[in-house]
């Protein structure tokens, strides 16, 4: 009976990994990740030039689902059974050998390895590797501290309406706006109504190759990139 | 002219320092560290039998000030005071040589090395290496992944008063209490009052060989440890 080892690979650069990311990248014999069809996929592209050459490799790849909306119940059966039957494959490799699953960032904070976690954790040996997660390094590259003494940090998604990010940025110190992309333009409106736009910083790509960062107040697009994070750092004591 | 180089060394596993920080700390040939006199130091303890032989070791020890209290303004000069004086060592040495300054967890995120960089990034080449957060390493040793879907994430640290940490509860999906030690009493009665009790999880030195991880409705003692956090994991979309 193998192991399913799931490795948080960090935020992009891959010498953020960690010593045991690394170690259990390179000696996989079965890798397996996540991507939307047609694409290279984050987790397998930070991992370029890592894997064995005999290691066998399993994309596991989103069902295209564009033409239907994020919260329909099609869209959320859709899933699911994706979701289901890659567990199953998982499962089965599992039976034989140690499987290793590769997600960016850190997995247990909003990482897709999650559903198949779900579904397996208690059948099988699962193990989780932390992982640097996106904001670290977008707060990093970005010359941010984000938390002193004892501020307060908001995780936000831009998916949240309008009214309620400026709520939640109203009773918080330090914020991160994740999941920006299409959301940009509520998001800068939000964030100017929370009076916090002089201390906004939008990233995009953090630690990767064609890293963009700049003022929010100084982007004006309509959209933002996929990768793409809004941070606000806290004001608490200088000491 | 020398750089100085702050690695963030993840929560406390040392096999979970990222590639980058492992290579930084064994090549190293000066290295500080912040700690409480008398005590090794969680940042020097991570990285025991890393450092090279002849390693120049600088310990940045807090000025005890058990006697005042923390808010007190003796007790902020007394720290300013002691930032000042470190940071004039740490940029005299970063004229003849690299410096490695040790830190937990991800140096950006409520670090001590936050009061070293405002002093020095204006004048030196200050390096950052973002690390996994103790957060990550909590949740992941409690088999709790955090944040699913579209939840939000409140980061909240202990001192908050009763009120405000209810408050701050009620109004997101997965919270993370940090410096729960002495306020301990106080956030388990906050936690119960915004209804969010049977989904807390207290973890005490996570990642660390004596690690602690129950639920916080089993956990009556009156004061938790020092590196002891409370986890609450969203309830977002299962696909």
């Amino acid at each position: 009976m193998g192991r399913i080892i799931c490795c948080g690979l960090g935020p992009g650069d891959p010498d953020l990994m960690s010593v045991r990311a690394d170690r259990e990248v390179r000696a996989a014999t079965h890798v397996a990740y996540f991507r939307k069809k047609g694409r290279p996929g984050q987790a397998r592209t930070i991992v370029e030039g890592m894997l064995a050459p005999d290691v066998r490799e399993y994309p596991m790849e989103y069902p295209v689902t564009t033409e239907l909306a994020v919260g329909s119940e099609e869209y959320a059966r859709l899933l699911a059974r994706f979701h289901d039957e890659w567990a199953d494959r998982l499962a089965e490799l599992a039976r034989e050998t140690d499987v290793v699953v590769l997600c960016e960032g850190d997995p247990f904070f909003y990482g897709s390895f999650m559903h198949m976690w779900r579904r397996l954790a208690a059948d099988f040996p699962v193990e989780v590797v932390p992982g640097v997660t996106g904001m670290s390094g977008c707060w990093t590259r970005a010359n941010l501290p984000i938390t002193w003494g004892n501020d307060t940090l908001a995780v936000l998604p831009g998916t949240l309406d309008e009214g309620q990010l400026v709520e939640r940025l109203r009773l918080t110190d330090a914020a991160v706006i994740m999941k920006v992309g299409r959301n940009l333009g509520k998001v800068r409106r939000a964030v100017e109504a929370a009076g916090l736009l002089s201390r906004a910083i939008y990233v995009e790509r953090g630690t990767m190759d064609d890293e963009r960062i700049l003022p929010l107040a100084q982007c004006c697009e309509p959209v933002g990139a996929y990768f793409a994070m809004v941070l606000i750092p806290g004001e608490g004591r200088r000491l």
